[in-house]
């Protein structure tokens, strides 16, 4: 039997249990497991935005534009080397929608340059909404096809998918997937949303030619924090996106005539970017480059091999992988009353998340959950009723 | 002769001029006539986004999203009496790079729902870069036409036309040219990003249906502010843009199998807003509802007719018009040396910004420029050299 004193001796031993102490928790007592839906505030972000506000919006107004220009490759520097890509070769910039959006426009112009004329587009029907759903609009207006599933890519244009399934934290093998898409002659978008901050992923080494992700969740960037796209630099003279503004303009302050892109990853961007934004993504993702991937990676895999004990222990049913190499850092517990339990527990400040039809979503951020929060969040789920209680329920 | 106790007196009956007070300026002898770029942070910036990473961050964590999901449509509803739009018409979201891009997608698709088979898209070769890269950009894509300038409308589909130019400040009569427009069966698209939180203009007498603009001008909404996308409620349930996201779909928690885009404002949203960028807009523009435009507008005109009396009486010449019912609210100043003299006076805490080839702008931001910041700065645009002195240069 697995006790509360297990917890706490695995939160006396993890050597990331220093990190907690670099967020702002106002009330220690609440159990979050959420961080893979919204972060923790890391407390150098109110700093780091007083400061930007202050000296670089206040004193330095207009002239702040001279280092702000390049900031979403900055913080894309700064976020590369937890994901396998190299200086340059990220930039910070919009949101997953859009993201989403010009990489499979992109993904489907270097695969018309590579000779193919192939009308179909694969995704999972598992995958997170906004992915679907952009994939379908773009099908609409090119009049392709979208296809679900991979198993047949010898006449797919270009693949989404999402390297760690939403709702049941299922990792793919990213390197052998890219491998048998790229033998097909396919090109592949993997979306990191749950993956940067969470496991360890070298892209490069995965043969991972365009990519994009969050950072308001494991990398603790805040609320809608900007996302990144990832360019393999061997593509960077050669990707186009639909959308041209001027910040990928080359020379955009000559504002001229005709829009060239950039030669590097800023081409992926679009308009004037939130400096706001930006200065909170990057203390976040900072902090996950200061502990390191790999003691993420581990401390990740520990705290839901933990979670996955607890459900064997209480019974509790979960679709998540039980291989630590297979999973991503939350875990999915099924439950017959998952909707009405999870807000009955968030009112007790044991925070979970819902997704349909049946998951209770426990979120491990390895900088910020404590195994003690999923003994407490883990035990709570199986002490709860198992139904609804009849209201004004007698028995 | 204006002197500088002209300028003293009409501070001294500006009945904005306690406006000024509400803005954290650390150094209040710098000149700055550059709010038409990046407004001044008010004070209450600062307050907001702290109370928002205290108690909606670091308390409600995941929970603050009940009341920040709809905060794009909340905030657009602060700006949409500055610009005579009616609640629920408004949402701050992106930029206005993107937001050009899905008006004009959403326009293409309203004429062709029209009965046009037109491929013609009329632009500005003077309008601002974005607007024209976007266009050029789409019009690629789809094999459509541009065509810089408006003589002929009867073969267009879209125009798209910014309100008040960002080099002259010539202001449009967009009653007039909307109204030539919509008899020629042309759908428009209006630029608001120098008239918002500057100039009295109502969309709705205007019979404007499409239209998009910026915050972090005249509205102080901070570095990179969320920009914003305005369509006439008639259109709502039929206006279609190409980025189909989940903060657009109905019932977005669902996350069920297809897009339906949302009946209202809404369906112009793509993915996660930034909370802090949006908090920051919020302040910027509440302001301005505060002021009211039609005291803001009055003062933008005085502060502009001052500085064009100024060059007058300096020999400065400008292209910015006379009549004040035809221009916006920053002055054009043209210089044989425009460019290295901006720079010049930067260095002194004398702020323009530079355009393209020999313009100096003078933004006069009704909340926080003084008659004696524009006495100040256009006096010292006069007393500077007016040639490039050789390095190290006698004579």
């Amino acid at each position: 039997m697995i006790s509360r004193d297990d917890a706490l001796a695995l939160d006396a031993a993890d050597p990331l249990a220093p990190f907690r102490e670099r967020f702002h928790i106002p009330d220690p007592t609440v159990i979050y497991l959420d961080g893979n839906s919204l972060g923790m505030p890391p407390k150098r972000t109110l700093q780091r935005l007083t400061e930007v506000y202050n000296e670089d919006w206040a004193t330095g107004l207009i002239r702040s534009w001279d280092h702000w220009v390049d900031m979403p490759q900055r913080v894309g520097d700064v976020l590369a080397p937890l994901i396998g890509a190299a200086p340059g070769e990220v930039a910070l910039h919009d949101n997953t929608t859009l993201n989403v959006y010009q990489a499979v426009h992109a993904a489907l112009g270097l695969a018309a340059g590579r000779g193919h004329k192939r009308t179909v587009i694969a995704i999972s029907e598992d995958d997170f909404p906004t992915d679907r759903y952009v994939v379908d609009g773009i099908a609409e207006a090119l009049g392709l096809t979208v296809r679900h599933g991979f198993d047949q890519l010898d006449d797919v244009a270009v693949m989404v998918r999402s390297v760690i399934d939403y709702r049941t934290a299922e990792l793919l093998d990213v390197a052998a997937e890219t491998a048998r898409a790229t033998a097909a002659g396919v090109v592949s978008v993997w979306d990191l949303s749950h993956a940067a901050g969470a496991v360890e992923i070298d892209l490069h080494a995965c043969g991972v030619e365009l990519a994009i992700g969050c950072t308001y969740k494991f990398l603790n960037g805040g609320p809608g924090a900007p996302a990144w796209t990832f360019v393999d630099r061997a593509l960077h003279a050669s990707v186009r996106q639909p959308i041209w503004g001027w910040f990928a303009n080359e020379d955009m302050f000559a504002m001229g005539p005709t829009f060239n892109p950039r030669p590097d990853i800023a081409r992926m961007m679009l308009g004037t970017p939130s400096i706001l934004a930006l200065v909170a993504a990057e203390v976040g993702i900072a902090l996950s480059a200061e502990a390191g991937m790999p003691a993420i990676h581990a401390k990740g895999s520990a705290l839901t091999g933990f979670a996955i004990e607890l459900c064997d222990q209480y019974g509790l049913a979960t679709p998540t992988p039980r291989d630590p190499a297979k999973r991503g850092n939350h875990v999915a517990i099924q439950h017959s009353r998952a909707k009405s339990l999870v807000k009955e527990l968030t009112a007790r400040n044991v925070i979970f998340d819902f997704r349909e039809p049946d998951i209770i979503r426990a979120g491990c951020s390895p900088l910020t959950t404590r195994f003690t929060d999923v003994y407490d969040g883990v035990t709570a789920v199986a002490n709860s009723a198992p139904t609804e209680i009849a209201p004004g329920g007698s028995t």
